[in-house]
């Protein structure tokens, strides 16, 4: 029987562009750890937080990763408690899903230390129940990719269906975190309530090309549909010289460039071969604007969450 | 060289519920025909139009296929005039792609009598322009399907890039026509100019759940994604019934159902062991509501306008 587990959960592109609350996918080069120890008091607590943790509560009702296991622990009654120690990789208010994936390393870990462990989709939903706390609402489109891995489809909340998207073999995402903070609920705010028909028409059209190039290995229909119409333009200006970043990108051979979640991460689709030239063109380019970033060269195509010591 | 060649030219479902002005596929059972005759004089002009033909003009501007041939020859000046007898096997203001219909097949037929005929996107853009006197825009919703048969995304309009989406095997599509007539212009006049944000990610999870599940043969997520929550709940009262139609089709085992392009025709799709008793639990459905009505059963992998005679 284990007793003290630690699992990754890794960053996560949400929205992917076109695909707004619905479509994400990992990026396996940065992500969060949680360790997990069972203790005898029938209780969660969290122990420490450390990495770029900024001003996480260790409160564990008010910290996505101690609400998620306290979820669970409640569902499950499993006769024992957890104590977490919590190590974000994943910058605060980024964009790159830094709280989904302490909730999904969170469950996970947990989850190794049971008797009868649970299901994956029960898994989502104590996730879900610790993104409440981030972001005021169950989204699971960084929970869906960051638990399962490669790139996901969302399909419905209460009963969430999750479907793998495959990604053309050979592509890359490049991540691109400048050093600034921007809250999901600010970036929420801004955002129309409506969206005019004619742009919802050309949305689906790049939505639906863009899966259809995804599963058919078309990488022009992808770079061709890779325009996201609705929720990119209202919320560019959020990021000090977006425009540039993604010209950059563009120029040096990406097939797509957008907004990552709710900003101001910047990512990038590219083919293998002008990954390296994408990141760089990015980073000058935020540089230009005097923000220093980190940035990435991940697969997409991963196993997402899993555990890493046992 | 041709002289006197006949092409068929499928009916069409545009929008498939949750694809509106992007996805359509052909209907092979019902379309149709147009008779194309080499003449000497250097015009475009229609002998006769036959069938289910109501009211339609004979001047070749003011008669979609007609203007569609127009703009053929204006635009490859072959020499020669042609003569159009048009065979109307779709009932008007159906919803199923008559004006389409009409504009493919001629564009169809007049290029087998070219000495250079044209390539297929080149007649998907004279087909629009006689689309254009039917609908007053161009959309090839229904052309694109028409036209390449199976189930078509288009994506853009003046660089209309069509991309033909698998269909999985087994499956039918059951279409059935309620007499009574509806004007495209009216069903989309009543329609909203804007949409709800969350409206608008709800029916992009279905139509991506679509996409996703027609590629992977995952007729599960076909069923729970084939839901319209924008254009159907404002056009259905339009159609008497509906509502009780759809009802019957699902309880008959359809994994789907709505309304073909802006109706009144409705359509169902449904696994071949269930069309049947889908048909026929939609044309009682309608019956009840006063309304007899033609039906069929079709295929949805098919190649689409053909010379048929020549």
């Amino acid at each position: 029987m284990l007793t003290d587990v630690t699992a990754f959960a890794p960053a996560t592109v949400a929205n992917v562009g076109i695909g707004f609350d619905i479509l994400g996918h990992a990026v396996d080069e940065v992500g969060d750890r949680v360790r997990i120890r069972r203790i005898e008091e029938n209780e969660v607590r969290i122990r420490s937080i450390t990495g770029v943790a900024g001003e996480l509560p260790v409160e564990p009702q008010a910290n996505t990763a101690g609400r998620a296991v306290q979820a669970m622990h409640a569902t499950l009654s499993p006769g024992f408690g957890f104590e977490l120690d919590i190590e974000k990789g994943i910058p605060l208010g980024s964009g790159m899903g830094g709280s989904a994936a302490s909730a999904v390393a969170a469950v996970v870990a947990a989850n190794a230390l049971l008797h009868a462990p649970a299901a994956q989709l029960q898994l989502l939903k104590f996730a879900m129940e610790g993104e409440i706390v981030a972001s005021g609402s169950a989204h699971i489109d960084n929970i869906a990719p960051c638990l399962y891995g490669g790139l996901t489809l969302t399909v419905g909340i209460d009963n969430p269906r999750v479907k793998q998207i495959p990604v053309p073999r050979g592509l890359r995402c490049v991540l691109v975190h400048p050093h600034m903070y921007l809250g999901t609920r600010e970036a929420r705010a801004i955002l129309n309530i409506n969206v005019s028909r004619s742009d919802y028409v050309w949305q689906s059209a790049n939505l639906a090309g863009f899966i259809s190039g995804c599963y058919s290995n078309d990488l022009e229909l992808i770079r061709d549909s890779f325009n996201d119409v609705i929720i990119e333009p209202q919320r560019h200006s959020l990021i000090p010289g977006f425009k540039d970043v993604q010209r950059a990108a563009m120029s040096a051979g990406a097939l797509g460039c957008s907004i990552s979640g709710a900003g101001p991460a910047v990512f990038a689709w590219s083919a293998i071969q002008h990954a390296e030239a994408v990141r760089g063109a990015m980073v000058a380019a935020f540089a230009r604007h005097d923000l220093q970033s980190d940035s990435w060269v991940s697969l997409m195509q991963n196993y997402g969450a899993r555990v890493v010591k046992a």
